[in-house]
Parts: structure tokens; sequence; C-alpha cells
């Protein structure tokens, strides 16, 4: 599914998939609630990953950590289940609007952005939502 | 604003931010129009960026292709004025919620995100929003 030949032009306005993966082999997938449009999670695909995520419509991802293949949710049961995705101009990030069967993040919060930054005295301070 | 110290739970848990760049510096940031909830780009901070940022409230890059620190729209007149950054579990990821004073992507669309990845007869094509 690589395709390094195109022009720009044909990146940015064709109908050519042509993912862009970075000196890692990876690109960056954010996944957003079909229902809210809130952001879930952002994580990381190499070609297994995508290919599994298209094939099936389930998210899968590629762990930098553990450098494997998962099934976001194959645990924990918690699977994203594909409704749409959508590829950025330049081709190296997705967002995937899909169905949660459950809290996404592995600390039980329904998305991984549960804290804000707050700039207290010039200093970035989290608080919880 | 590194602070590699924490425990997980600290990370997960704390106020303390501690930003987590990967191998190359970096941070990866998706902006998020404040009032649609659409996501408009996913692009990369270091810590001079994620600095520029917070202090100034406009969102700030670092492009990897030219090496250099960038305020978006600095050339477009295009700012992203930030309402509220999250930060996610392991603190290697924002959200961050702004207010689009122009189109976000360089080919002139509201967001970078303007095609879908459809599967036809096994394959990928990209189609137009």
């Amino acid at each position: 599914m690589t395709g390094t030949s195109l022009t720009p032009e044909e990146r940015e306005s064709g109908a050519v998939f042509a993912p862009k993966f970075d000196a890692a082999g990876l690109l960056t997938a954010v996944v957003v609630d079909d229902a809210s449009g809130e952001v879930l999670v952002v994580a990381h695909m190499n070609a297994e990953a995508l290919e599994a995520t298209l094939s099936t419509g389930k998210v899968h991802f590629w762990s930098r950590s553990r450098g494997a293949l998962w099934m976001k949710g194959e645990t924990s049961g918690n699977v994203l289940t594909v409704v749409q995705t959508l590829v950025d101009c330049d081709q190296d990030a997705l967002v995937i609007r899909a169905v949660p069967s459950g809290p996404t993040c592995h600390t039980g919060a329904r998305s991984c952005f549960y804290r804000q930054i707050d700039v207290r005295d010039g200093k970035p301070v989290l608080v919880r939502l």
C-alpha cells in the first residue's frame, strides 16, 4: 500500500492511498468517538496495523513500547469499531471515527484525554476534567 | 518542563505536566475546531513549540521537513487560537481545542482531513468528502 512515486499534487488531491510512514515505519492515528466527536486515543499504526484495521473494521495499533501489533480491546474487550477513516493532505496521519464498546483508556476513562493543562503563575499544571 | 522521574501512577493521575517527547524530541498534537469538534490538523511539537503555544495562546509546531519552529498561520494569517489543551494518560500527545481564523490546511481546505478511505474490491481508495 505504500507509494512514494506520487507527485505532491497527486498525494494531496488524488484518489491513490499512499500512506507516508515515518522513519520508524509508523503513521499517527487519531480515534474519535463517532457519536460525540470526542478524541478518544492517539496512537500509531505500522503497515500491518493499518491493513488489519482496514480489513477487519476494528482498530489495530502498533505498540512502540512492546514492539507488537495489537487490536485495541483484545484483552479488555473494549474494541473500537470503525465507522469512517479519513486521511490528511500529506497522508501521514489518519482520523478514525469509531464506536467504542467501553472505556478506551487503560485507566478506565472514556478517553485518554481526561486532563487539561492550565497555566498558573507561568507554570503548566494538569487538572482533571 | 520535562520530568522523567514520575512513577507511572504520578504520570497518569497526577497534576505534574511531564511531557514525554519521543526519540526525535517530539509530541503529537491534534488540533480540533472548538466550535465543531472537527479535527483540523495533526502535527508535532518539540519543547520549544510547546512552550511557545502555552505562552502565546497561538498554536506553534515543529516542522520535521524544514527543521524549524513555526507558528501556524505565520505566513497565511490563518492562526489557531488556543481555547483548551488536553494531555493524554502517558503525556505523549496533546489535543488542542482552538478557534481557527481561516482554513487550516495549506491546500485551502478547512481541515487537512478532507478525504476518506473507502475499500473497493479489497483495495483502499481516497474519496473527497
